[in-house]
This record gives C-alpha cells, structure tokens and sequence, in this order.
C-alpha cells in the first residue's frame, strides 16, 4: 500500500445510487488527477455506499476539494479531503501500566506512524519517566474527590492541546459524556479483552476463571456507553492452563499493544470509516 | 507425539504434596514399565495436581491398575489407566446442518481419530443421507410436542447405543440435567461463537451487530448450565465489513469444524483432564 | 460479500491509464448495470491495472459483453465476463492419501463450493472407494513403465472430461508440460509446506529435521516449473518439538485441507487473478 | 507459569533410561525440595530425555548443586542448575534499523524481561540515540577496511561487557567462527523471514517477487553457518497483493519484535534446550 509520495485521501459516505461510482470517478479524471488505489463498500441493510481514494497528480487540493463539495451537494454525500500535513497532533492519556503508551511512542519516534505526540497525561504518577524519556510534556491530574472538577480539568487540557487524536493507552478512568462526544471518532480506547467477552473490570482474571484458551484485546472508538463503541482492530493470542492471571497479564501486553498501534496508524492513515456503531476499514 | 505402537495413558488428579512425582515415578519404575512422555499441571490456588503419563514396556495392565489402586489410596488419588482397545463407540447428534457431523465423519472414515461412529441421532431429517453415506444407523428424533417423552426417547436410544463419547455436532435442541449428567466429560458440543461472547442463540447475526474483527467458537463438554460447560478448544479467524451473516456462517464453519475436530481428538487421546470447570489440556 | 442472488463477475487487466476506472464505471452506469463491489489493484512496478466487479440489476449479459469488447479494444484490456452458469465441471486427480480430496468433495456436496465433481482420477486404487462414496466416476491411471503413454492416457482423460477445473489434491505424479499447459490457471495443486520453504519432496521430514516451528501448505496454479506457480493461498499451523514426522502429517493435513478449499472457492467465485507469477487475491 | 517466587531452573540432558525420572524425582524429593513444574521430552530418534524443573522451597542451592553433581555422574548427565540471580548482563548489536533494538530495550526498561543492557553496540550510528534514550553505553563499531581487525575489537568489547546473552537484533555484519563459537547459546540473532524460506540477503524483495502470502521472521541461536542454527521462536502475518515491499518491511518489523522478544524471553526463563541442531521449548 505504501505509495511513492503522500497521496491525497478522499473519504466518501452516502446513500448507495446507480451511477455514483462512475460520478466520482469522471470528476476525478476530469480534473487530471489519479486515482491510485480505491477501496468501496456497500452495506446492503442501509443501502450505504462507503469509499476511500487515494490520489495523486495534482497538488491543488482546493480544487478537488471545491468540485467534490458541489458534486457531494448533488448525491447528498459527506465527504472528506485529507491533503498530506504534518503529523497528527496525538494526546496520550496512562494510568499505572504504560508499556501501551511506551510502544506506541517507540513507534512514533522510530518515525512509523505519521503522528507526534504534544502531551501526556496521567491520573497516575507512571507516566510521567516516559514522558521525560520521549521529551513529551507531561500532565498528572490525579484522580479527585470532585469528579466535575477532575473532569474540568481533563476537558481543559485536552482543548490547549489541540489534539488530532487521543489515545486512551490503559488509561483507567471512566470520562464523562461530554468530553466523550467532543472527541467523537478523534478518541481511541485500547480493551484488554476480546470484545463482547468479559466487558468491564478485570478480564483477565475472568478469562482465567473461564478457562478460555484465546485471549485478546479490542480497540474502539469511544463512546459513552463503556466498552461498545465502534471496533477498529482485535485480536487474539492462545493461552491454557499453563497460563496464571500473571501470564494472562504479561500475553495480552502484547496483543494490546499490537492492536492499539494497529488501530492508530488505521486511523492515522483514513482508512476506517464509522458507520452506525459499526466501522469499515479499508486496510 | 506420534507412538511407534499405542502406549497405555495414565490420568492422575490429586491434593498437591511434595513427593508424589517421585511416587508415581519410582512405583512406574518398579514395574519395569517405561514413561514414554509424561505431562503435569500444579493448580495453585487449590493446590491440585494433575498429571498424563504415556508408558509402554508392558502388555500386563491389569497389575499396573492393582499396583496404582494401592498408591492412589495412599495419596488420596482419582486415577484412570486407559489401555489400548477398541476404538471409541461414537454417536453424532445433529439437527439442520450437518457440516460438523459430516467432518467428523470423514476424518474417522479416514483412520484420523481413534473411533467409530455407531450411531447418527437427529431432531431433523438432515442427517439421514449422511448417515447413509457412511453406512451408519440412522435415528430420527423429531421434537415433540411432549419434551418428557423427546427426552425419555433420546435417553433411551442413547443407553442402547452404550457409547464412550456423544458428540453434539451442531445439534440444536437443549438437553435436560438427567442426559447432561449421565453423559458427563463424555458429552462434547460445539458452539458456534468465542465464548464466553455471544452465549445463546444466533451467535453470527449478533456479532455481525457488534462488529467484531474475529469470529470463533467453541468446544466444550456439557453441562446443564448452556454454554458454560469446561472449555476444551477454542479458535478464531478474521473477519471484516465485507463479510455479511452469510459469510460469518460459512467462515463460521470452517473454525467449528476444526475446533470440533481437535476436542474430539484431545478427548480420544484422553489429554483432556476436567479440573473445576476448567480443564487442563495436555497438548 | 455473500449477494442476494448470483451476480455477474467481471475482471479486467490491462496498462494502467488516468480515467480508466472512470471509463469501466460510466460504460456500466450507462448499460443500467449496477456495480454491486469493486476491487482494484494497481501494480506500480509494471504500470499495471486489475479490477474485479460484481454487476446486477441486469440478465441481459450478451450487452455487458458486446460493451465491454468495444471498451477493451479502445483501452488495451483483458477482460472476462463470468455470469451465474452451472457449478464448474471439477475434476479431482489423487494418489495415496485422499484426505485433501475426501474435504474437496464433503464441501461440494454440502452445497459450500460453486462446483460438481465429474471425476475422479487416481494413479493408485486409494481413491476409488471415495469416488464410489460420493457416486462419481473413478478412473483408475496407474504408473506405466511408459510415461509417454501414461501421460497420453491422462491427457485423453481429461479432454474426455471437458472440466472447467482440475485439481490436483496430493497428487504425486509430475505432469509434462502439454498438460500444464493446456489446463493453465485452471489446474490448482497443494503443496504440503509453506513454499518456498522445502520445496521438493519429502517436506514434512525436512521440516522435522530444520526444527522449524510452524508447517504450511500452498495452494497454487500448476507450472511446468515444479512447486513454483502463481500462489493463490497458504496457511500455517504451530508445531514444536512434541510433534514427530508423524505429527507434522497429522497437523499439516488440516493445514492443506482449509488452504486447498480456500483457493477452490477463490478461484470459482473468480477472484483470482494471474500477474506474472503472481496472483492479485480479491478476498 | 507465574510463580509467586523466583523458584530455581534444573535443565537435565542424558541419554534416555527407564527409571531416570524417577531418579531425578527421588533426589528432589529427599532434599526437601518442590518440583513446582515439570516439563520433559525424549526424542525418539536420538533416545535422548530432556527435562526441565522448576524447583522451591529451599534456599540451599549448593546442596541441590552437589548432590545433582553425583546422580548426573551416574548416568551421564549433562545439567545445568540457574538460582536466582540478578538480571541477565545483555548486549544488543544494531545497524542502521534499530526497531528491533528498540522493542527489547523498551521491555527490559518496564520491567519484562530479567535482563539489564549494559552495552549497546553498532557497526552504523543510528544505535547512538537509542542507547543514550535508554542511559546505556554505546560502541560504534564501524566496518572496516580489514575485517580481521573489525572481528578483533568486536570480540575484545564483548568480552569486557562479560554478557550472559548476545542479542544481534537486526546486525548486518556476518560474524567470524570464533566470535560465534565463543557465545554459543548465548547468542540469538532475529532473521527477517520464515527461515529456511529465503535465506540469505533482502528476504522482503524476494518473498514479494514470489508472491508469497504469509511473511514471517525467526529466531535461533547463531552458529557458523549463516541463518542455519537452531530455531529457537518463529512466527508469521498475513500479507496480500496490495503490499508492496515496503509494506512487506514495515509488516515485517512487528513479526521481528515479538519473536526476538519471544525468543529472550523463552532463552532467559532457560526454556530452550538446544539439541543436536534443533531446540526443545518448554513453553
């Protein structure tokens, strides 16, 4: 998938229509730009046409932009340009274990993810030597006794930092509705369980009770209700018997932080659309 | 772990105390019988043992059988000695949809698993030519308006077909606590999710709903409480947005069959000990 | 990807050209075609374009033809229009071990593959009781002192068949050139490790003895260049030094099996398309 | 696995007797000391018996030590007993792609491995950064104009770091014999594929010219001769036509980390037996 130069990214949602793979694709052409790479999908229960266009040819991204908002007026499409930028503005929030915060900004100072990290924040104190270590600007706001306040807090700091997204990286704390809805599909949660199995608290030692031999880890986009918001990216490791909570503990390490670093460069790179609470990933 | 010829398995669960190993292997030893390969599993929090020894050298079982009844008083042990005999009677439940009992079929067709199918039992005349196929007797049970006498006449059938193992291949009625009890860790069924994700009915259309990135299932013996029994096998595969029920239900399939497959196989090969509602699988 | 009803399947290879998917989308809008799914793959390497599409709305397929015949001339294309016909005439060649061909044809009469099975064809007796099973002919192709003679005997057989798709499941025979040639990218083998790893024979013991950790198989389409045709799927499973020669048999047989029908269903449902020595896999 | 206390590791290589289990389960427990898990192999082939103890309950190593010392005298043991320790001295070797290097320091920095980096050591510059990130000493060692005089300074720097494990996580630079000799078994290297699939140089670009499905990475103990040693971890992921190499390289780096991480893991928990030239993992 890696392309010669950082193409454009169109994303396209909106009611499937004959004709409206042919009507994006001559407006295309029409303005000699190329398609390098298209991806689509259809969900046949709404009659959804979803889409994703990489492009290249041109660098005025205005005029595609101008001619794709009349066009998307005409088949009552949303639609968005993302033109190559600098690297998202990433807000990392821990609590007491942040080896998934550490490898995702391993990975981002090994330069494979197109983000930069502008802050860490932590209800914890554990953060703060990761932060120092990447020269990332640390924030400690303690769990308080006034959750409105706490929450305060949080929601301030997030808008000063003016984050493209923000990675809930094992960060413990339940937000609250508002901040939530703010960062609506720009705010990724990594779970330490294969989703829908053992939502909630300590799934770990409830896989172990179970006896399951596969344990895994789901990012999600969040959202108010715990747990169910639209999934990104999952998977599993094998485990048995063998395996105490400790190892179950140490195994989904592993596959949390394969499948949140999995999500963000999904999402860093355009290619999961969220459709109803469902998503689309073009991978 | 393939045997040049088929060696004997002793099974062993115990209280765990310092010694035993030396126990069981000196009084091995003392028989002139070989331990071909040899597995254990402490459990701590119960502080159980558990053990799976292979032996060969000997043909004379009947005196390891009396010289292990007198340890396994000593030690206050549960023991099974499982010698080299005829292959296990088998009997297959199904209802509509008979891939999973189709599977299991060929591979026993085939020499692959150490059993015999005596007899195919269905609540739906799906499985009659697959019965046939395969030159089997072949028993419709269809559900009745009395579950009593369904369940008094599925009881009955089963007694007289005196099997080692009963296998629910897809076999979609609920049995009651009597047949679940009297066939217990020698009643397998398959689930058609990762449980414990999507318990009960219509697994697929549920995670379609929920949009999981894997889909799995599950290979468990029964017990009265559905879909709760003591895990044996469990995988997955991957699936995504392109995918509709339908094709959850034919990917679905392939991970039944082989996760079915495997349980029946670890359970022949008696690698399968039942700890709790655990199991400890010696793989 | 499962549709309503059997689309019409259309794939089309040709130089890549700004306004070529624009071209293909308007020809089929204009026709009162719907494009149902898309997928699309640029080769950079060779400026090369391939694009699968599934059609409805229409039965009128002579017109799709008759267009598409127009629009290849003007734009340089290969095309192929695959509408909903009988199942693919399969034939099914075996040797010694019909485990591969024994799922082949439990999946087809389960109704899972797009295919009937017109013959069975087997250098050795091992596969007449299969083809009995199932009712379909067997024919019996022993080794011959001349190979010349057996190779015209096979030829025969096959033309004699008139398949739409030969599959060659654990078949040892290395078959001349003419064969492969007649029968190119409609003749799939499965090789027994994960290619190229241990190409040749004897896979499994070479394997054993490199004390690798995983075992494969590779479905692919036959050449007359021995294991090094266009791979159309591969799969692995988990081995460890547990797992004698005897094992790696036992495990790799599901690994071939799931690989093998994998490709069969890529293949029928036309997703599958050849590009030099490799394949573009629309799954 | 996880135990509630460091226990000691026995690993026991002798040729196969009846009786040896039992012998070595009787000295244990005349000592007063717990086999908190066992784990054993006899290869077939070799009537080799492998075993490994996890042992506690005593503190007396020395006398575990000695009395050990006389059985393996008696029937020709080779043994090895691994107490408690402090964290495994390691050096890691990197080129100019210090991902690998980077996922294992970031492990030993949160505390997963029982291992401390006291040197890092590089042929290119690109190392500096990271062990500077991480407060460990660098080496730059560049290639040079004679070979022997590079292979000198190379041994003369490893033997005063006196390591306990070696790691060559992505170092390019072939090693001389007697640098290779002298860390036998304790020297691990990460190869970029599924060994002995594409041995040898650029392993990305070829297995993308084959057309291969699956890319995948290995871990062994280094000898002599180049990509040939004992396996100790591999692992694979799936990859399509869509990626190009660079996609294969970028896939390809996350395989890497987790089986070298693998890999340590398994060799620091004396896990890895080597044997003839493949490994038994008790894992």
């Amino acid at each position: 998938m890696a392309a010669p130069s950082s193409p454009g990214i169109l994303t396209i949602t909106c009611p499937d229509r004959p004709g409206i793979v042919a009507a994006v694709a001559e407006l295309i052409a029409g303005l000699g730009v190329n398609i390098v790479h298209a991806d689509q999908h259809t969900d046949r229960a709404t009659s959804t046409f979803l889409q994703r266009l990489e492009l290249d040819g041109t660098d005025d991204w205005p005029t595609v932009e101008v001619a794709m908002r009349r066009l998307a007026a005409d088949w009552g499409m949303a639609f968005a340009l993302h033109v190559p930028t600098a690297p998202a503005r990433t807000v990392v929030l821990v609590s007491a274990q942040p080896h998934c915060a550490a490898d995702l900004m391993m990975r981002i100072g090994l330069g494979e993810l197109p983000a930069e990290v502008v802050g860490v924040i932590g209800d914890r104190p554990e953060g703060a030597s990761l932060a120092a270590m990447h020269d990332v600007p640390w924030t400690h706001l303690p769990a308080a006794d006034d959750p409105e306040g706490e929450h305060l807090r949080l929601a301030a700091e997030l808008e000063r930092l003016t984050p493209d997204l923000v990675v809930l990286a094992r960060y413990m704390r339940v937000l609250p509705e508002p901040i939530v809805d703010r960062w609506w599909t720009r705010m990724i949660n990594i779970h330490h369980s294969f989703l829908p199995a053992f939502v909630g608290a300590r799934p770990y030692h409830r896989a172990h009770d179970r006896g399951v031999k596969l344990i895994g880890a789901t990012a999600h986009y969040v959202t108010a209700d715990l747990d169910a918001g639209p999934i990104i990216a999952q998977d599993v490791e094998r485990v048995s018997h063998r395996d105490e909570v400790a190892d179950l503990v140490r195994i989904g390490r592993d596959v949390e932080r394969r499948v949140l670093a999995d999500a963000v460069r999904l999402h860093l790179e355009h290619r999961v659309l969220v459709f109803g609470n469902r998503t689309v990933v073009f991978d």
